[in-house]
């Protein structure tokens, strides 16, 4: 149901079934590694592509998920997937793999939260009695396809962000217990003018921080009603420009229940690598399926805002002088909601 | 509301209340002409790049169609577009342009029925009061893009398709009168192992059959139900393999009811430039969004079932070996349903 002006409340209960969450080894030596379901412990899989490698960890992350909702995929109605490749290949050709009807969306990272919220929609209103929902990324693709090839290991600014390789679906249902998607705000497009696309964390915080606005707004609440307030993928630098928008805003937002997915899944101080933290669709996907869904289920936390932030950066437009429009969807998920 | 297995019913009248059309100068040729908003008599729209030419397309589409609703686009509460360019940039841009929430989709030339599905869905579930769905392609931004660049004039087979320079967009509300979306069907990922971008209507001809079949299966329906269906963008070599596969699977449909967007938009005879027939994300929108919109809104047609076609091509993956992936969305529109 329409609540507010660009949000939707589910009132129908539309249960996370199952999730299912794969990375690969840097997402493995950071703090959540034991929140995942499956850890590679190298970036090829197997595969003689890393994007046929990436095509694999959504492959992986949509079957496990499946079968941990003790489903088959002729079960499940719809597919809605995308990822940051161009034309989306990697879940077009899982959803070729899976042959689940499928709806291709892309969103940059917030892909992640735009699928849920669409998957949640779909049950809440009964056009849908199964509906999953997954999103990955994969360093090497990601680097090779937006900035240089990544056999460079070219240099970058401290501002610069490290793609997640990982992968994540959920599988919803009225069905069952488990954390229930509660409502969900749509982002508008918000450009500041950056230019740099080592810098997607400063241009990403205003949208986080414009949706966080409209989802507060339409559902007539306080940042306090959450446990838990996550961003997609700021990282460390836009993080802090996250933090001076909600204090200039007068969005009284205390630091305990503020965090960013691209600051939990690594440790950037033990892991250099990441420089300001980490990025990608498989980013709040493996962070939220796997680690927010962990401390759902257990009781410690209640009530969670994922901010499933997107960098719309096309190689392209960049080069034809553009900034970067950005865009963040909201999705709340409760637990102990019966 | 979940229709058989892959497939929406739309029971609350979720009206197509306005559309736009835009288009290039030889869809202005063309046998269509008079049933579009506007034509442009250049490529180029006064903009620097074809990409900005294409994305003006798009804008100029969606403000039409508000325009024509007799609304603002603060009304609108949520947009659901995308096109063929990486990254979905012209849709990504024209939402920024808009400040509409945005849900970026990408099914290739799918995605005008993609998007129309998933507007009419919100719609009829009460998820949105007003929603707005539009797609757009360009001929020489997917020429650069998917195949040579395009000052090359490079030559190509009888197979090959033109992709139409147009935009489409369409305003939906269960408000006022119009032709009603009564049901959609979402396709899944057919590939039957073509891997020539040249020849892009006889990769997508068995995704349209299995999605028609679908339809038909989940709806209970005979062909005959609706006096017009209409592929995407077939062309004349996959309108012929399309027919050729309703053969074999004993789907009784008749010449004079079957046709397809991409054959309907040109006359291939007369314009030799266009090669098999047209193809993009532009086609069937302005095809659907105009020419069929006004014989659904003068009488001319009751029902009619637009089947969306995509080849999800991608030249990294065909560079990697890959085949093409297809899909086919299917979408009911009938007319004077009060």
């Amino acid at each position: 149901m329409l609540q507010g002006h660009q949000s939707w409340a589910f009132t129908n209960r539309p249960v996370i079934q199952a999730t299912g969450t794969v990375v690969g080894p840097d997402e493995g030596d950071g703090p959540l590694a034991n929140d995942f379901d499956i850890v590679h412990g190298d970036l090829q899989l197997e595969q003689e592509s890393w994007e046929k490698a990436e095509r694999k960890l959504m492959e992986e992350a949509a079957e496990l998920a499946i079968k941990k909702a003790g489903l088959t995929k002729e079960q499940i109605q719809f597919y809605v997937g995308g990822d940051l490749m161009n034309q989306i290949i990697s879940n077009t050709f899982a959803a070729r793999t899976l042959t689940i009807p499928y709806l291709g969306i892309f969103g940059a990272c917030s892909t992640s939260m735009e699928g849920l919220a669409l998957a949640a929609m779909m049950v809440n209103s009964g056009d849908a009695d199964y509906v999953m929902a997954g999103t990955c990324s994969h360093n090497c693709t990601s680097e090779k396809q937006f900035r240089y090839p990544t056999e460079y290991g070219s240099q970058k600014p401290p501002t610069a962000q490290y793609t997640v390789t990982g992968a994540g679906a959920a599988v919803l249902s009225r069905k069952g217990d488990g954390p229930i998607v509660t409502g969900a705000t749509i982002g508008r497009v918000i450009d500041m003018g950056i230019k740099d696309p080592f810098n997607m964390g400063a241009a990403m915080a205003p949208a986080a921080v414009d949706t966080l606005q409209a989802h507060l707004r339409d559902f007539d609440r306080e940042p306090g009603y959450y446990d838990l307030i996550v961003t997609g993928d700021l990282a460390s630098v836009g993080y802090e420009i996250a933090n001076e928008l909600l204090e200039k805003h007068k969005i009284p937002i205390s630091q305990t229940i503020y965090k960013d997915c691209g600051l939990m899944i690594y440790d950037i101080e033990k892991q250099p690598v990441v420089i300001a933290g980490g990025s990608g669709c498989g980013c709040s996907a493996s962070v939220t399926y796997g680690h927010i869904m962990k401390q759902l289920r257990n009781g410690d936390l209640k009530r969670v805002l994922v901010i499933a932030t997107g960098a719309l950066l096309s190689p392209l437009s960049f080069q034809q002088g553009e900034s970067i429009p950005c865009i963040a969807h909201a999705v709340s998920i409760e637990g102990g909601v019966h």
